[in-house]
C-alpha cells in the first residue's frame, strides 16, 4: 500500500483562486481592496525569500501590499512606532512582522503592538487567547493550512487521536488547540518526550513540527494514518548539492501512511495562502463589522 | 499497595498562611492592602455558597473584599458598567466574576471588560494566550492548584505522560498548558475521546475535571501513577443522605494510584487559597510593576 499524497501545493492555488475572486468582488461592490504590510528588519537570506514569496503571491491576488524593510539596527520603539503607524492606516488590514527578529529586540512587545484586528499572523496574545476558549479569532497560518490539508482526507475528526509533535507558539501549540477543536484526542510532544514511537504508533492524525531532518521513522507511523510534515530542512544529499526534505523519512512513511504530505510542495504553499485569508478576512470584519461573512480555508 | 494522599487542606492552610504573612508585610512597609471584588448575579444557592467562602478567606487573610450582588435580570451593559467601575479604583486589584452567569448575559463581553491586570481568576482572553505563549500570566486558581499538588509527588515532571481528562476553558485546556510547560508530554481527553481507559493505563499524571461521579474506574489507572481529582459531585448515598464524590472511583483508585487527592479535601480548598495569591499578586505588580516579586503557590 502506498499513501495517498495530499497535494499541498494544488490546494492552495485553490485557495488562492477563492481569495482572488473575493478580492475581485469586493473591489468592483465596495471598492475595498485588502492591504497587507510586511515588515523586515535586517538582511536574513531566509527572511528575504519568505517576504519576496509573500508579496509576490499577495500582487497576484490583488491585495495591496506594504513593503517595509528596516535595518539590523531597528529599536524595539521604532518598530513599536512603525506598527503604530500601520494601526492607524485605512488601507492597512494585515500586519504581518517577519520573525526571527534580531537579537535585541524585544518580539512580545512588537507583537502586543498590532492591532489583534490587524494580526495577520494570528501571534498576538489576544488571538492566541481566543483561539483556546473557542472564540472567533485570527488563528496562525500554518496550522491553518495543516488543518485543511488535513480535513481533505478526515472530514470528521471526531474520536481520532492526534499527535502533535513540536510546541512552538508558531506551530504546535495552534494546531493541538484547532485539532481539539475539532474534537480529537490530542496528544503534544517534544524534546523531552520519552515514547514517541509508541506515541507516533497509536496516532491516526501525526502532525511534526521539530525541525529536524527525517527525525520521524517511517516504521513509527501507524499503518493508514495521516502524516502532516511541516518540517523544512536543507541538507546535503550526499553529492555535494543540497535538497529539501521535511522531518518525517517520507520514503518509509510513504509505505505505511494513509496520506502524507509531501516536501515541498506539502504544507509550505498553504502558509502563504493563509496568509493571504488572514487578509482578506480582516479586511471584511474591519469593513463590515464582527459578523462579516468570511472566506473558508 | 495503597497510594499517598494529597491533603489539599493542610497545602492550601500553608498557602494561606503565607499569603496572610505577605499581605501583613505589605500593609507595614507599603500601607497596601489587596482588594478582591467579587461580583455575583442572582440567587444561585451554590454560587452563593462558593462567594461566602471566598470573601470569608479573603477576610482571614487580610485582603480587603468588595461583595457586588446585582439581580438576576442584570444586563450585559450594567455588569461591563460595573466592572470598568472597578478597573478604575484604586483599591481594588482583583476582579472576579462569579460564573455562570444567567442566561442572555454575554459572558464573554463581560470577562473582556476585565483589565487584564485585575483579572482575578485568569479567565481573561489575553492572560489565556499569554499562558499559552509562555508569558508571565494570571492563571487559572484550579489548574494552579492542582500543578502545586503535583509538585509535591513529582517535584520534576520532565517527560512524563500526563493525561487531562476534560478540556473546559476553566480547567482541562489551562491545565494541559501548565503540564507541557512543565515539560509533560501533555494528552487532552474529553467526550468524544475512544480509548479512555488506555489512555489512563499509559500516564503517569492523571488529572480528571469532567463533573460525572466516580466516572473513571480504578482499574484504568496506571500503577503508581498520581491521581489529581478536580469533580466535586453530590450523590445519593443510597440511604436518602447526599454526599461529595470526585470524578475518579476514589475506592478503587487508592488501591493503584501512586498519590491521589480525596474528594473533598483535594483540590477544592487550593482553588480558594490560589485566588487569593492572584489577588495579592496583582496588588503587588500594580503598585511594584511587572517586575514586582511574586509570591509562589
Amino acid at each position: 500500500m502506498t499513501a495517498t499524497i495530499i497535494d499541498g501545493r494544488a490546494t492552495a492555488q485553490r485557495l488562492h483562486a477563492r481569495i482572488t475572486a473575493r478580492v475581485a468582488e469586493l473591489a468592483v461592490s465596495h471598492s475595498l481592496v485588502p492591504g497587507l504590510a510586511v515588515i523586515l528588519v535586517g538582511e536574513d537570506p531566509a527572511s528575504q525569500v519568505y517576504v519576496g514569496n509573500k508579496t509576490r503571491q499577495a500582487q497576484a491576488a490583488g491585495i495591496r501590499h506594504f513593503d517595509h524593510r528596516l535595518p539590523i539596527g531597528a529599536t524595539t520603539q521604532e518598530l513599536i512606532d512603525l506598527v503604530k503607524a500601520l494601526n492607524a492606516r485605512e488601507d492597512v488590514h494585515g500586519i504581518l512582522v517577519q520573525l526571527p527578529l534580531p537579537p535585541g529586540v524585544d518580539d512580545s512587545a512588537v507583537l502586543a503592538a498590532i492591532d489583534p484586528s490587524k494580526d495577520a499572523d494570528g501571534f498576538h496574545a489576544i488571538n492566541v487567547g481566543r483561539l483556546s476558549l473557542g472564540e472567533p479569532a485570527t488563528v496562525p497560518c500554518t496550522p491553518l493550512g495543516c488543518l485543511s490539508l488535513i480535513r481533505q482526507v478526515i472530514p470528521v475528526m471526531s474520536g481520532k487521536r492526534a499527535l502533535v509533535i513540536g510546541r512552538s507558539n508558531i506551530v504546535g501549540k495552534p494546531m493541538a488547540q484547532l485539532l481539539l477543536q475539532n474534537d480529537c484526542t490530542v496528544t503534544i510532544a517534544h524534546s523531552r518526550t520519552r515514547d514517541l514511537p509508541q506515541l507516533c504508533a497509536e496516532s491516526d492524525i501525526l502532525v511534526a513540527a521539530i525541525g529536524r531532518p527525517r527525525a520521524i521513522a517511517g516504521a513509527w507511523i501507524r499503518p493508514g494514518a495521516v502524516v502532516i510534515d511541516v518540517g523544512i530542512n536543507r541538507i546535503d544529499d550526499g553529492s555535494g548539492k543540497s535538497r529539501l526534505v521535511g522531518d518525517v523519512d517520507y520514503d518509509s512513511a510513504v509505505l505505511r501512511a494513509g496520506a502524507i504530505t509531501p516536501v515541498p510542495g506539502g504544507v509550505g504553499p498553504m502558509t502563504i495562502a493563509c496568509l493571504l485569508l488572514n487578509t482578506l478576512n480582516a479586511a471584511q470584519r474591519i469593513r463590515f463589522g464582527p459578523t462579516a461573512e468570511q472566506l473558508a480555508p
